[in-house]
């Protein structure tokens, strides 16, 4: 177990940076098509071909899904991801052509320093087709992929990710760009607010602590709509579109565990869910509970790993990383 | 200050109860029509009249929520509180009529004890009316009103309230009926979830506690949709409903800080939420997401305290309360 997204059969993650624009793209590639659903709790999305993930709509599965900075111009990033999977010759079949299927979201770092003057085009197709090629069981977390440029709130934001098993076998796993406007920190403690659910210190260790005096103020980045955090879950159970939007919807428990606050009006926080039915036996409803419940859990322990693992970035403007003002190694 | 969600301006709330039924209603009413917006989380949902809280929908304004027990069959609660209304001159204008805005959610408690062998005619308008009737600033929490019948999973249920001021002096509130599938305190500890945002020992102020050996074990009152935590938060700001409906979808974040595991497929998790607009000044941005983040808090402490505050009904099968359990006094 690598405590990674990818511990689910079937998953492979690949990120790629461009470390003069000061930004990234992390693809979720699924090695056969897996069943998509979504959940976007957050005030406000950057979402690309998201709208087919309705239990109600036709297409069932999915190839990839791309996280991205950029904002919405970041939305050019599945374009990449469709062509490496076209080159391949993946994608729903609508007569002689296939279509990939890789719905995408965007956070918001254009002000996170590095030059976004990219003119007419734009870098983020070129940086999804370079994380594809790159997908596969191990990545980095941190300021790797579309974490890259993220902040969250007052420190560095990142990549995370995180797994777990449930009581009857079946696999769950995590992957997050957190670009919150709210703390992940109990104020200006070191302390994460989903230290209830860590495993084998996997973000420090350091418990709920003793209560910092500044943990119920409200800090964030700002008032405006410049933030977003971009979770993807996925399991190895067989769910349909309809059960698996359910897993999106506990899943997204998750940002409440880790940040606050969630679900702002200034945070695109969307959940993508994926399920690629490799387990061996079919999911009950005990099950389906239970893989909602390990599913809020990664992404909150995801979200505390993306912050835990950043290094600062050598950009103007730039926030610290959780590591350069509370790390020892 | 009452800790409860009356300390916001304009709202009052009442509870009946039948203790041969072994259920009860309680509804908050609006001194004036509040605007009204909703979240529904949860997976097995028992609403009425909720479809119109949707932005879009033409009535902005709400005269009362209704929260019963009965599952189904308790939605027919909002009748009651509308023929109270009604005589009282209150609704929407219709020409000369008036229609009384009531939505109304139910949990189920149709096997929890006492006689729901009710004919034809079920209890649950006359209950409404009652709590209508008997609606103030002062009302019981534990086992009253719609959290009469409740139950928490193997814990006993019930009505739970709390409230907060922001930073620029909004009044935040949240009530609710916890009759959850999942745990709100860590595994079989008397240790609540929700143990990071309690305020003033509100609920024993016993703290996050050692962590319980089985707080991460499934525990679940079972696999039918038989469950169902009912939530209403107020604030006295003046929002529309679009901002409202954020407001409500933030609130939500209090059931996952509350209930392990939340928004699973047999809870009808739902949150109401209404702005009184008794507030002197207009919210801004940051306001909004203030408000957000204590109405998620306040939730997840009204959960808290529901249960904290319940008492075992002497009816069969009955689920022992914490106090009970865990209570010195």
């Amino acid at each position: 177990m690598r405590n990674l997204i990818t511990d689910v059969p079937g998953v492979r993650v690949g990120s790629a940076e461009d470390a003069g624009v000061g930004s990234g793209v992390t693809v979720a590639l699924f090695e056969a098509p897996a069943v998509g659903a979504i959940a976007t709790p957050g005030g406000a999305p950057a979402l690309r071909d998201g709208a087919l993930l309705a239990p109600e709509m036709t297409v069932q599965r999915v190839d990839a899904f791309v996280l991205s900075g950029g904002s919405a111009y970041g939305l050019d990033a599945p374009g990449g991801a469709m062509a490496f999977l076209a080159e391949r010759g993946r994608g729903f079949a609508v007569g002689p052509a296939r279509v990939p299927i890789t719905p995408g979201a965007a956070l918001f770092d254009l002000t996170h320093g590095g030059d976004k003057g990219w003119g007419r085009r734009t870098p983020y197709a070129d940086l999804a087709y370079a994380a594809a090629e790159r997908a596969g069981p191990d990545f980095a977390l941190g300021t790797a992929g579309a974490g890259y440029g993220a902040w969250s709130c007052d420190l560095k934001g990142g990549l995370g990710s995180a797994s777990a098993v449930t009581s009857g076998g079946f696999h769950v796993g995590a992957l997050v760009a957190v670009n919150s406007a709210g703390r992940v920190t109990r104020g200006s403690s070191p302390h994460f607010w989903a230290a209830s659910y860590e495993r084998n210190g996997e973000f420090g260790g350091l418990g709920e602590g003793p209560g910092a005096p500044d943990a119920f103020d409200l800090r964030l980045s700002g008032d405006l709509p410049a933030n977003t955090t971009l979770a993807v879950v996925a399991t190895d159970a067989d769910f349909d579109k309809a059960r698996l939007t359910r897993i999106a919807i506990m899943a997204s428990g998750g940002f409440a565990l880790a940040i606050r606050p969630a679900f702002g009006p200034t945070d695109g926080d969307i959940v993508f869910a994926a399920a690629t039915g490799r387990a061996a036996r079919e999911p009950g409803p005990r099950d389906l509970t239970e893989i909602g419940a390990l599913a809020a859990e990664c992404l909150a322990r995801a979200i505390a790993r993306g912050v835990f693992s950043a290094t600062t970035l050598a950009l103007a403007p730039q926030r610290p990383s959780w590591r350069e003002r509370w790390g020892t190694s």
